[in-house]
């Protein structure tokens, strides 16, 4: 932590702070430059706030953290080494993670009747899906719109589950829900809108299943990691974090602004796997092909993406989802860059799995 | 609802969408301009999706609503009067809205020990404010920083009541604390980060406290209203909107970018009473008395401005919280813009109160 | 400047760049981490790029600057002073500075006609504004939209000055106009897509007229002190700092968001005089009033307001433009702020001068 | 467009605006919905301003333009075909566009010396890009910084140019250095703060050297088109399009978030090339080739890319640029998805050409 200095300020002011870092257990080091003086905070800063050194007195202009706010989800943690996430399912484990081929979920916004969802499951599981997303507690703007059909549709995600062996990603929304609702997921989603829902991510850290955790719309990098390390820290190693999609000044075209240059940064700065989210990145289907090829090409471990057997008739995000047909023909295309960055399953051992 | 129907559109699909549009109940009116078909949906629209609408053919270049998506809080829904939250205290009743004078809103970021929160309490009363804030439970970015002292703060919160009389606002993040909340808070905070927790929402518009509803960083005046929506929709019609400053590309000199417009804007589009928080507006207590005076002016019904006793030694927002001197000042500098608006209490009648 | 190595740096690299700094004419100061090394670099650092010292060792993890990068226009470069632009007008001296009443620059987007021009100049002024508006060349996203009478409008201005004395304020675009324009213009305005058009910016540093220099619609205050920064640091001392709404994701209710808080920051950061443009920072004519007191009583120096004679047949911004009957009555009501805080021009001064 | 009038209008009112519009050469149609009137105006709309319809009465509550602002640049225009920009070079004809082979330009930020341009360009040439880049004119955010060479560097870009065939992109800043600059560029770019100087633009419209025109950091994508638009409407009809990155909420890991929806988006709206510049776009040359991969996959016609003999000296931009090592190895890295998506010259083309 970088302690700077108003130009201008007292001696004694520096010497006293000097003193109170130290009873902190801190080794401050001063620099005197030219116009003003900087402390350096040496020894062990994660736990310590900016905003709350600054209060130490009015003389201090700026503190500047010059480590990372967060420890268990940093790269550093695992010495450079990423982290896997492996997922049991009927099917056999999937692998999420940078030394594994792409996994790709698909599936419809929300859940609306079995028939739907379990001709869904086939049909993408057919295309070559390993994981089945669908909404049962469904976030909406408006209090008017379709709300999910809740814990029936839990019932109707187990049927999917069992009639294709396929994994389960759906979003808790509820604490009250946890239970039931991790009796059939096998991830279980916190949405970019809880994201920093800070009570949920508490109680989802302190049970087992993995947690796919959305960026919120506005979130840094930076929250977005600290929401991860609430989870780790509460005791969940499994979290894989999926760009959806920031909100910036232009969404005319796009719903919202696909952020991929996350796909390098993450891996920098993390060991957690990286999934990208191109339905709800872009709103409207016909974005979704070029946004998945290019997730691919820049190293994402993993996509979502919408399916719907009927978009004209989807209770929610029609317009960001595929019919079955376009999703096998995506299928297809990208598997054209999957095989070309190495991360593509063979299909021979797609059929032994 | 208006559908635009992109160049070239095909009649018979033109006319299979009048007919399918008719099944749902409305009047469809069609307008033939130059290049394009244009659609007009007459009758009951609040309920439909726009992005819903968009699906029921690939012919559909927009959609467009005309109409507001929110009812119950909107202007017209009481006819273009406004609404007051009046809310008991041991001082007698507070009044917020638009025709009543301004209500400020006074205390530390958090709860921290019972001498702190009384003494605060004491000093914010004698500078005049009617309501004491203070967090029991805190939302911070970093699992390892101080997370509020819970249920133990609430009990301090309850004592400082007794011993001022003042009004108890404080945040609810976790839907298990609201019974234990609602016992000692008069009005019940919903906090930026859970704007959009719509499980949250429901459960605060099923019970009788007044909300604060806290704009999302990064949520449109819409979303916002809709939120509010969520809450009365749910039956509790006594909603403040507070504006706390949103997330832009500028975040070096002040925390946010405070966004007084949406006063006049709330103004126009609902009822509810307007509460604006310079403090986290800002994030530096150096700016909280000219955004505070700016947005008397501008026609706010209440302010938010934290104050701390000791704002070197707050364990949370220690620099954009001001001392009980520099707030007795400011209570000075307000009440003349306060009287200038006609929006200041008359200090015999605060005498009598 | 502070430069951040990155964990596990060599030692040798440490020496390494320690002595290149020296040979820069710095004194590199060294503190030890617990975890990363970090070197002070105390000395004349102005000059100096972050960007590129980051590039002297791929050890370096970051580059922070602690001192400022604008010099001129800073708060210190006048000891703490704030300056004063003092325009020569047909009616006397106008004064745009903290320590002088707030002017009042008012006028139609763009010059439309001779009749139209000098009525709005005489309302205007017969309301207490000191200044007229008027765009000769305007700066329109659409090619096919009326781009300003130009020339011929530099005339007409140059009569609606001499039938009320007022001073003028118009746009330069174009480098090759402003001869033509500063015969005319009072102050010559460069706006807000213009504000990183460094050639036009060294040029109209490089003449006598004051400037307004609005800020970049995605601008942050950084850049636009440094845009300020290159008018005087080509000789033109006399700057006045506009701000006129930023851009940021919610622009349904209003064109742009004022980011109102810049005058405190601006008054902390700058002795440049400071002009709020609540026209175009909402967009509405109906948001105006509002704006317009609440900067007021946040301290802004001037006040740049669309009129225009019927805003139904403008060319241009019609939307954000009064009546002059609703500027007489604005006028009235900004009376009663700025007299309660001591900004307003007392009336027998006005009618002496 | 769509004109909505305010719930409650007076039917007289609805009746005058219909009359002014039959006046204005258009045919208005009225929907009567169950709280609004929304009348359809049909006939000759592009160059009417939205803004200015809301002005002829206070009644209007939103226009909506439901058609297109551009024509020239709209996909449209060229019924649906794409089309090229075709570039005579030293080397032979190098084509930008939908049908043709990724065109790959680099070089460095800017000009430094002759040895270093000449080296420079036969690297990247050795390596197989097409184009190189290199500013003489340099935009830069400190009037302090390095300005660019200037004139002098055009003529050691023309030396570059007679050294290896290469084709030349450079910056034009200031439209008096048109003529000097055209001499020596193939292609002359407008860069992102020059993207609404709309003088500029009409200049360079009225000569015949292709433009390349980088997006500004805040504009939209139709803000975007329409300054496309001013070109090809003043005669030019070579555009070639650059995203490199917009301006958002977050810059802590990258300097601006690369926008590459746009490469669907702009496909769908516009004929003309699309370039991707993810030098800019990141800020940081670790996180280029991931960029680079997904822009190729996701269709773009060209990239732009920072290359520097030793970046650690670069006098600007050097933290974003690659070593000619690591240029060499990720055109490697693209040809593999560049033959993937069947976008890539085949060697024995290039040895040919």
């Amino acid at each position: 932590m970088i302690v700077v200095m108003k130009a201008g300020s007292p001696e004694t002011e520096v010497v006293r702070l000097t003193e109170e870092f130290e009873t902190w257990g801190l080794t401050p080091e001063k620099i005197i430059g030219k116009h003003k003086v900087v402390i350096g905070l040496v020894g062990d800063t994660v736990a310590l706030d900016p905003l709350q050194i600054q209060e130490t007195s009015p003389w201090i202009e700026e503190v500047l953290r010059v480590e990372k706010p967060y420890k268990r989800v940093s790269r550093e943690y695992r010495h450079g080494e990423s982290s896997d996430v492996i997922v049991p399912t009927p099917n056999g484990s999937v692998k999420f993670g940078e030394h594994h081929p792409l996994v790709v979920v698909a599936g419809p916004c929300s859940v609306e009747s079995e028939e739907m969802i379990v001709e869904t499951a086939q049909r993408v599981k057919a295309a070559g899906a390993t994981f089945l997303r669908g909404g049962a507690f469904k976030p909406r703007t408006s209090p008017y719109a379709f709300q999910g059909h809740g814990e029936s549709a839990l019932g109707l995600l187990a049927k999917a589950r069992e009639a294709t062996g396929l994994g389960i990603i759906t979003e808790l929304m509820d604490a009250a829900d946890l239970d039931a609702l991790a009796e059939v997921a096998d991830v279980i989603q916190i949405g970019a809108r809880n994201m920093q829902n800070f009570s949920l991510l508490k109680k989802v850290g302190a049970q087992d299943k993995p947690i796919l955790l959305k960026r919120g719309m506005s979130a840094t990098v930076e929250e977005w990691l600290m929401a991860a390390e609430y989870i780790l820290a509460a005791g969940n190693p499994n979290v894989i974090l999926c760009e959806r999609g920031i909100r910036t000044f232009d969404s005319k075209y796009t719903r919202n602004t696909l952020d991929l240059a996350t796909i390098p940064v993450l891996r920098a700065l993390t060991h957690l796997p990286i999934m990208i989210d191109p339905s709800h990145g872009t709103g409207k289907s016909e974005y979704v092909p070029a946004m998945s090829m290019a997730a691919i090409a820049a190293g994402t471990d993993s996509l979502m993406i919408e399916v719907h057997p009927n978009p004209k008739k989807a209770l929610s995000d029609g317009p960001q989802s595929l019919t079955p047909e376009r999703f096998d023909q995506l299928m297809q295309e990208m598997s054209v860059i999957g095989k070309a960055v190495g991360r593509w399953i063979d299909e021979s051992e797609l059929a032994i799995a």
